[in-house]
């Protein structure tokens, strides 16, 4: 019984200094501190468990930084328009954090390659903090990652948190997602199916930017995107008219008095500068048109939903790992591999398993 | 319990005449129908419930069919290619599907306007059958309608699948993750970032094509994917020494016998045919190296073991939202939203709902 009560008080002791480590560690990126920010996204990004400890504890500190998503075609110059956008910001006063997300392998290092190449124009100025982060396998936990290492940075303060994705595909969906507002960067001639990407994309997009827009063809590129906005928009219309709107919404009309942001195309220069006052300008219009409407909040609802599934399925796998055995996976798998069964009377055994 | 035993015979009945009718759609599919074909790809695709049906009832059928994978960059001229290499199989008397998966949204209808394309070239022939499928909002359905369209063809007896991904991205490692050789597709002077993007698809390349071979800048492209290839294939010695090779088979030297599959580079010229021919050979080199090594049973079961992991978690999410009321998983989104909870409590909170 004593011995309970010692081992109970030396838990409780060791469990309060695990905890007033991590507070220490918040407090001080709170206050500033890169190192403490750097260990709590290290924390964040190698480990599911840390980021599920991390998370809570500075939950409550997050929901100010404005989060912007910047994601486009291979060759557009993203990199250097984020670089151009977070010297503007800085210019402007803001703390502006860097997140260069490589969706592909972490093979050649892509993003560390990203990072060194940033410092060389930003490092020293402790208003900014740019970090890289590589796919650890799946995209699932990269998604989670990202969204975890985002609220360390909000929480820190930082007022702009620019989210860069490369390459084009789900992976930008999902990582959008995390971000207020979000730029698609298109460059002048890249391609006979560049419509078939932008199909996709045009969506995600609250601000469409034509960089490189002093080579031939910008004109083009400009003309043909602002088409695409209108089909869009008139096939939005349909799409909201038919299922998004509730029927007491259409009836008060409460959703049509406001002000519907429009999607504008700007067109930048990065290497020099061209235009990215401008966009800066454009990107805050949209942040207060956020504010002022019910968007912030309802993208703050819909960034809560992702996370909460996203979540639910890392907790569920966890679940099934533990009540199936690795022998019992691999012999099911071989099962199905050699035709004996199927993957969905497989799935069904495995949820016998897992209630049980 | 006389009207009991009656509602159980009919029911039993009624049970009967819809696999009747399901086996029946499935026999006209394997005789080659295309109407039967056609119809139940429809099904597997529109509905997972559907699926759930069709996929285990003829699943014993499959695993006979060589699917092949072929992505790239947008731009790359990926459906000529595929168009190219179907007719050139026709020849050589394979029966051929196409199947073109679009991850991108359904706005454009990019899919469907894909398929007239193609119609001119290849329509009328009994011996292919082309399907698209576009984007139903999540990427899982997507994988996983793309996963029972292939075996409803596999069943149906057709020799070779194509399996055509738009653009670049985790949807196409997803993707290729169906297929038994996966072709990645390449032009001459895509842009500046392209080496990132290759990065992450080096991985899942059998076999890399450099299409649009008689652009200026082709012999460059060829020699910087070789030399990435060889870049990646002493890393992923690095990686595998490390990690792959189980101690056992490093010791009795059974894995080191077997012979390594080095990814060539193929130059095509797709709109004029010039080394499809050529492409088509190795490709069936390919397919004759996993038969002779361990790799064809070895693909099964990766690709038994995503199957069964994504069917996993599509049941979970349905158990999720029959156990949490629709206004429960609201109230949730929006205390987190608020910053009254977090993303981790609230996951917490509903695996008590499912549990109890």
């Amino acid at each position: 019984m004593l011995l309970l009560i010692l081992y109970g008080s030396g838990l409780a002791r060791a469990l309060r200094f695990i905890m007033l480590d991590l507070d220490d560690l918040i407090e001080q990126a709170r206050n500033g501190r890169s190192r403490a920010i750097a260990r709590l996204i290290t924390k964040v990004e190698n480990s599911q468990a840390a980021a599920a400890k991390i998370v809570p504890a500075l939950y409550a500190f997050t929901g100010k930084a404005h989060i912007i998503g910047v994601t486009g075609a291979p060759g557009s110059g993203k990199s250097s328009l984020v670089n151009e956008l977070a010297k503007t910001l800085r210019r402007r006063d803001h703390k502006v954090a860097i997140v260069a997300v490589d969706p592909s392998s972490p093979f050649t290092g892509g993003a560390l390659l990203g990072d060194r190449v940033r410092m060389r124009d930003l490092s020293g100025d402790k208003g900014i903090f740019i970090r890289s982060l590589a796919s650890r396998g799946s995209l699932g936990g990269l998604s989670q990652a990202t969204a975890a290492v985002i609220k360390v940075l909000d929480a820190a303060k930082f007022d702009t948190i620019l989210v860069e994705t490369v390459g084009a595909g789900q992976a930008e969906v999902d990582i959008a997602g995390a971000a207020h507002t979000t730029l698609v960067i298109e460059a002048p001639g890249m391609g006979d199916d560049v419509q078939s990407i932008k199909a996709g994309i045009l969506e995600i997009a609250d601000i469409l930017v034509v960089n490189k827009a002093d080579r031939p063809g910008a004109a083009r590129t400009v003309r043909s995107l602002k088409t695409m906005l209108q089909l869009g928009q008139a096939m939005m219309v349909n799409h909201h008219g038919r299922s998004l709107q509730a029927p007491a919404a259409a009836a008060n009309g409460s959703q049509n008095d406001e002000p519907v942001w429009q999607v504008p195309v700007q067109e930048t220069v990065a290497i020099d500068g061209t235009g990215v006052e401008a966009l800066l300008d454009v990107i805050l219009a949209h942040k207060t048109h956020l504010q002022l409407t019910d968007g912030w909040l309802a993208q703050e609802k819909r960034r809560s939903r992702r996370e909460i599934e996203a979540l639910l399925h890392l907790r569920f796998m966890e679940q099934f790992q533990t009540a199936v055995s690795q022998d019992d996976r691999e012999q099911l798998i071989t099962a199905v591999a050699n035709r004996e069964t199927d993957p969905y009377t497989a799935v069904t055994e495995i949820f016998k398993q897992i209630k049980t």
